[in-house]
């Protein structure tokens, strides 16, 4: 069977980095044109990225040319890693020239008619995407992933959204520097240090989960109905973002259900057998100080929400810890999952 | 004017070792005792510990002689350091012998008729040790200090109750490694990591707040009337505890009026010149992202508590961010200013 | 085919959590027996260890019971992970008792009859065991693997050594907090800061490394001939020693000679197979900045050495830097790899 | 007594902002100029600069206006804080017009008529700067101090050069990430990671050092002869270089001898009594683990150069460790000392 060839916008970021590290050796996508700013066009891979990994360069990856960000002679599959300003003015570009653009910028995630999307989440959203005057007339279009400290808290509100309801979340994050891309965050500003502010942070949680969370009605996506407050902070953590929870839930649950919810919830995508979809997309650590970032990042490689410390809360009803990794289920494999539903979905064909 | 001579029990360790250094030229006490477990017994101070602090063992303290934890020869006034679990056995036996126990240990902090006191917050609970029956018999007493978490907190919820009231706290932290100990947390646990557990800081912080914000009626602390969620992190940080904090508040209050409060909060004991009370005990930094631990912590000789961030929460009423110096502001500084306050107010007489 | 049984002794350990995550799938060795301190003894493996490996425990032994450390129903291929003190008195009882002890700790490894081997630098050392008591009464012997801090430095001195010999050896260390085993290190420590001392490490590395690179003569090993001098800091690295090295060389070699002698070496069981033998045993890069451990660390799976920043010395020859996984390179999977050695080379029959 | 008005160049850096820490409350100077790039000029300091200290901008210095980087209306003496291509080109211009420029630039410390001086080491070499041509015909001069990394490795030599003459020496740095500056080192690269290279350090280090331990013959700076390998690396560390360092000595000497060297070493400004100048300009700590950053770099106001670990090498004679606070006796402290040092033998006048 022959690979879907796809391209990366922002190749050399850290982002586009790890594009390259977790689709080397996709059973379905095959990395075909890399893209970045005019600096780097015309070197080879190797010579333009200041690579961060800890891998190594896939060596056909390391000789391939870099080129320009246009749409000309670029695969139909675009994965985008671009920041949101020239997201926001190139993103379109490409999705007018018959482009399937799956961005994790933040660029159009809130936009009407872009589908801001967790398939185990929200897979049904995906149709709003017909709705973009690019898809009616180039068939090209942008998908988009949450923001990496909206998936992890998601990720573990959608069974007890599922399963009780949710009134009322508050939430508190611990997040990796990864998160800021690189060079990003000034080790001067970090090291033995928390940094209680990252711009925009919370106002894309509180904005993204409720999108998320919400329901499609005559293709438009209607915002879930609950409350929430989000309280970001950053702290000298490579990768991982973990957050403190809290919340009111629509019904009674006891703590029994509430785990049998965590650890049951397959999701939108239980009998699709997507290759980036983890098995258990939300695993409940019963263990008395887990999950930590250090020890439970790459359960499911990378794409597994690890919740624990649930317990109830005097001003709420629960209390919990969530932790996900940020810059694979928060960042690259988000696309790239994405990407595998739509293309079980047809909507690259 | 002669010192007051006092001692230390627990000198050898962490918080030990921040009394003798906060206490090097105290205008008021001079270190005349030092008690550690039977191992240093008979061993100078400087062979005892292992000395931790940023500043040299003051060479009149290495020279001295450690003893062990008994009252016989033991100055009045002590300043207490030991684990819990000692404490609920050796503070009683030297109270019983007449001596003032200021001490920083959790093991008497809710006992009813042991004060826990924060000077500037309820300095008028103090009449309270009056109760203990150490006192009537012998004199003695003990008088504690809240826990380094709860301390940074109260300091920034007190002028909030004083002006408008608080009707409901959600707290996150996220503490220094220092607030464990020596050796406390070990290193393979939280290098790039963050550890969502600290035991029983939780209900600590939770039943301590109430107490340090109630009211003394008919010679007893009636808890203050406010619910309270705290959920405590370890994260990688040497010294001060950063709260990310969200309040309710019983009448309202605009963004200005509250800096107000902060800022001109000066407390109960605005008048009696302590020595080692902060001239202003919470500042407000205005910056949109401060207070940091590791340019902010030493504000006040480390006495002060930072507060910024102020913005209104979706949930409550007002988000805001905390930071205290955990070993100074949230124990052996604590316990001195205890200290000074009751000898103004006469208790060491 | 039928995997050999294998006993972990000290299996709770750090060394003993990581052998236990290096044999999962393993495709000659099956962990079948698990022996800790009397503590443990009667637990199951979950129960017992605090799991600190970044991977979850394997179901299978999470469930399997801990045992005393006693000969009696031990396999015959026994993986120790003592400390040294322990080692000194239980790794003996194993080897009367028949058993082949494959050591991580350092309490035999200077002993005159034990092997202390790398297999691509020393493979020749293993008949030494022939030597020992144990092994003419009862079959039974004791093989050991060097220090972590000594094996990255000899395995990128063994391809000097064999292409143009090594009369003097600078080496300062900056090793990785986990190489101090759980709790280890205090956080108080190593956080933001470098600890100028490990004990014994100095004196290690230059002991172990002449007789590694020496050679046997008469059923004995004779130290190689150079001089070395060896400076050990701890720093705040989670995993990898990082090693300044500086050379000289018995005769003249131009930098690309010693770049192909890194690249080029393959040691002394090339040909072997050993399914955890790198394929690359030294890696050399040639970028300006590395190796660095975050980066580097995985390189063949843990087990090769990487080298760079090959440069001239103006006191010797040459200097260059090191990077060697001390975990796995340097302890669990060193002691693997020489068990697969003594597989091939019959010494387990 | 009136102060004499200094300026600073580059005064919103790192060091720029270090120097208007030491300096306020100093003494004998008081600043009255502060300058930076086009994009601060006309603002506040306050808004200009991204304070990155641990203690409060000084508030008359935060409200000063930073100007353009032009000599019309600077004070004669100007502390430089510039990076070393833009000093190539502005020092000239200050000394030219008449200033006595003292800087922490490396762009003349090599420059022949141009005076590199630690006051203890060599201080006899600031007759130099009457060789300068703009000293000839306006009186200003250009002075300057080492590299972050050199000074500490210079201090600790010194005593030993005096003592017993040095052949060669062999150092490893461990460098704290203050040393580059804000933003400077990214977290992403520096967190859990050594980075073993820093852009021609190693070539300072190894030329400054023959420099400043030179003997000034003639009018002009005869290198010291001793031959020096070094090796350069960050850490994860805040502030504080640490390096591992190992000497050949001309005559024999007893480790006694030698930390009576350290200890009773003055250099040659002992009876100057300048305000920066630490008691002891070289502390030997006789403990095994010392010296440390965490807890030995404010040891003399941070002027102090810490050395432990004294023992006898392999190669070479003895080895030892050395600490030295890399942005006060690094920088801005070893200018401000320089300064003084200008001042008191007559060069200010």
């Amino acid at each position: 069977m022959t690979k879907i060839p796809v391209g990366i916008l922002g190749a050399t970021g850290a982002v586009g980095q790890r594009f390259i590290q977790l689709l080397e050796d996709h059973p379905w996508f095959e990395v075909a044109w890399l893209a970045a700013s005019e600096r780097s066009a015309g070197l080879t891979y190797a010579e333009a990225a200041k690579w961060k990994m800890n891998t190594a360069i896939p060596e056909r990856i390391g000789k391939m040319k870099v080129v320009d960000a246009n749409p000309t002679g670029a695969p139909k599959l675009i994965f985008a890693a671009l920041d949101a300003g020239i997201a926001q003015e190139i993103e379109p570009r490409f999705a007018a020239a018959g482009h399937a653009v799956i961005t994790n910028s933040s660029a159009f995630r809130m936009h009407p008619e872009v589908p801001l999307v967790i398939p185990e989440v929200n897979s049904d959203h995906l149709p709003l995407l017909e709705n973009q005057s690019w898809r009616k007339q180039s068939r090209g279009f942008i998908v988009t992933n949450p923001n990496c400290s909206a998936i992890g808290l998601v990720m573990a509100l959608a069974p007890l959204v599922q399963e009780f309801g949710v009134e009322k979340v508050f939430v508190v994050t611990m997040q990796a520097i990864s998160g800021a891309g690189y060079p990003g965050v000034a080790s001067w500003d970090i090291l033995g240090n928390v940094v209680p502010y990252i711009a925009k942070e919370e106002e894309k949680m509180e904005a993204e989960s409720k999108k998320l969370l919400g329901s499609l009605v005559n293709a438009h996506v209607q915002d879930a109905d609950f409350a929430i407050s989000a309280q970001c902070n950053r702290v000298a953590v490579e990768d991982g973002h973990t957050e403190s929870v809290s919340v009111k839930l629509r019904k009674p649950a006891t703590k029994e259900q509430i785990i049998s919810a965590f650890a049951n919830f397959r999701g939108k995508i239980a009998d699709l057998n997507l290759p980036s979809a983890p098995k258990q997309p939300v695993f409940y650590d019963p263990a008395p100080d887990r999950p930590q970032p250090r020890l439970d990042i790459h359960r499911g490689a990378g794409m597994t929400t690890s919740v624990g410390r649930l317990r109830p809360c005097n001003l709420l009803d629960w209390k919990f810890t969530v932790l996900s990794h940020n810059t694979i289920r928060g960042a690259a494999g988000a696309a790239i999952l994405n990407a595998e539903l739509l293309k079980v979905k047809g909507h690259l064909d």
